[in-house]
């Protein structure tokens, strides 16, 4: 028998029954930004490739300026000219420097680099360095980046901005990710129109719909929408298998009324195994779940703020497990504009407003009946209220996740 | 005489010097995910546009269920089913109850609907209410959710699932959005050789052209990839004033050698206004800014740690600030895990990673020399040390941007 389960019940089952699919593709660096990496970027080779000044200035032997000042510089002969772009490919002769730009190759044997300001080039052939250089400085060596071997980015990491820098340094213009999901959204409910429909009496328009496949596009997936399906099982079913066949998984949403929730529970039972049937969460209790083969098929509530909280919360870690992507997350710290009540027996979920007033973060609750979108609209993040808390007073500390993007 | 101007003076320059440009575009909804709201949305109709069942159940006059309990059941007669997506164009009787399924319109009279849990069917044409409904229980009346005027999201917001589903649900279809701005990068620098290149003698890898691009197209531009320019003024000059003519912005990256940044202010100088020559911050002080009409041209510097910070912290708000895009961002509080010292009289930026352990998160700042890519790879944020501030020491309470991302 299945029995309702805590959320964290529901996070370690997913993290026994499903799998990393292992599908790898490879994209161009072009293409890359977003994707979860597939497997560990090792560096092939030295960056930089050879020693390297950060600074315009010359190079010396560091030993050649100790006790230099700007009363008794160290007058050293100009032995050469690096350019931007060309080698060094020569030894700095003992007692000698050479010009180099910023960026640009130090020549064998220089260990530090005299900034352009510290020195004075007296037009004969010779530079005063006025203030010593210690050893190494100025200077990055061959391989200070990276060397051959060196982990620097591993799998599961959704690549970002900088990432992509990191890959380009070593050259790795190719980048094997995890193939996108192709997830399948169908809604069912009699009462359902399309969002551009007007609706009728008793009607509603359809927002699972298009909120699933925008949070699900944003997160990377390849989304097929299969429309809306009347209350009818033998349709229902027949979608349900068709999406299955199509997809690497499939969400139901809606069928709020007891009938097309018993008839989603038998569709996923009879197409494989039904795992879970219910979330000790408020709002997305009636939420079912159940795999046929590897393929994840979940039935999410038809309200729409139940469904949006069963994604975020169940449905994307459910689809980062199978690309293998890492789902850590960060919380900020925020305290509550009022106090709120709570005593479901159940972990209760609030979208909030955010705001700052002398530098602290307040958390403001969006109130709403269960199932007015709008309790949506224009959130900053949601918290959660434990289980066993039977509410929280004005001023308590909260831990809110960001859902709202710069 | 330009001088070097603080982050704050220079977040301020931004505000004073750019102007949103207001170009409005309409996609449909489907396309609108992670876009700039352009224009207040406010309903135009009642959601939901009747009222509406929240259970499974019977809708009753609340007052004709008053003192029922399990031993004295309140008797009512079955008026009517009421069946999903239809309307319930009729009026209650009083003292009679209307079947009403989970989500369906609630007869005219009704204010109240018992849960089927708490109703025993008679088989006789009656229903048996063993629990009194409260007046509004079970309830959602017309227009609780929004009412015609209602705004439920305001310009300048970024959308997110969420919105998209509160869109949905008042039937915007077609959302007026910021234009996608065009911004052109261009790499300067003779050692610079495309990433899939393998780097001759005292040649590096650009890195900067795909990391901005990576960012850019992340934070919803177009972008546009002039390649890499060698360092020749005129050339140089012919390019920038090509990327103007056909981008909202023109980002030049890179030209770390004294000549060719002298070179990129005259030619920033020469198409308008040079607005900036340094900003005070470790990595990133070699930074300027201009504008051409109002068109902005930015010189970052050409190491990528430096051009990666002052892109995350001036040139995003920037672009931000052209679009009208909110851009309210959060931190995250973390622990130092080892002491970190600065005296540079600048802001000092660090890339750490951040680890959890019995509750509390640590940062463990990534070190490296300025210019080190790898110092990037890997981050999950990054935090500042303030201008006035030594150093921090190992424990010390930070703020942290998350830069990685689920």
């Amino acid at each position: 028998m299945l029995y309702v389960k805590t959320p964290e019940e529901v996070l370690a089952l997913i993290e026994t029954e499903f799998s990393p699919l292992a599908q790898i593709e490879t994209v161009p660096l072009s293409a890359a930004m977003g994707r979860v990496l597939a497997e560990d970027i090792a560096a092939r080779e030295y960056v930089p490739d050879f020693d390297r000044s950060t600074v315009d200035g010359f190079a010396v032997y560091a030993g050649d300026t100790f006790g230099c000042s700007d009363a008794i510089p160290a007058i050293l002969p100009l032995q050469a000219t690096v350019l931007m772009g060309e080698g060094a490919d020569f030894v700095l002769n003992r007692g000698a420097c050479a010009a180099v730009p910023t960026g640009g190759a130090v020549p064998k044997g220089a260990d530090g680099v005299v900034m352009m300001e510290y020195t004075e080039d007296y037009g004969d052939g010779t530079i005063g360095v006025s203030k010593p250089a210690a050893p190494g400085m100025n200077l990055i060596f061959r391989g200070d980046d990276v060397y051959p071997g060196k982990v620097i980015l591993q799998k599961g990491r959704v690549l970002s901005g900088a990432d992509i820098g990191a890959l380009a340094a070593i050259g790795q213009v190719q980048v094997p990710v995890a193939k996108q999901l192709t997830v399948g959204v169908i809604s069912t409910g009699d009462e359902l129109v399309p969002p551009e429909v007007q609706p009728g009496p008793g009607q509603v328009r359809d927002v699972n719909s298009p909120m699933l496949e925008a949070m699900l596009s944003a997160f990377g997936c390849c989304v097929r929408n299969y429309g809306i399906v009347v209350d009818d099982e033998a349709l229902l079913s027949e979608t349900v298998q068709r999406a299955a066949a199509e997809c690497d998984a499939v969400l139901l949403s809606g069928g709020s009324s007891v009938g097309v929730k018993d008839a989603a529970c038998r569709i996923i039972e009879s197409m494989g195994q039904l795992l879970l049937h219910g979330i000790a969460i408020k709002p997305g209790k009636p939420t079912i779940l159940g795999k046929a083969g590897a393929k994840p098929l979940a039935g999410l509530p038809g309200h729409p703020v139940a469904a949006y909280f069963v994604t975020r919360l169940f449905v994307l870690p459910l689809l980062g497990r199978l690309t293998g992507r890492d789902m850590t997350a960060y919380t900020v710290t925020a305290r509550l504009t009022e106090s709120i009540s709570a005593n479901h027996g159940r972990a209760q979920y609030h979208c909030c407003r955010l705001t700052r007033q002398d530098g602290q973060l307040y958390a403001q609750p969006i109130r709403g009946k269960s199932g007015l979108i709008t309790t949506l609209a224009g959130a900053d993040g949601y918290f959660c209220i434990d289980r066993d808390c039977e509410g929280l007073p004005k001023n308590a500390e909260i831990q809110v996740t960001i859902t709202s993007g710069v």
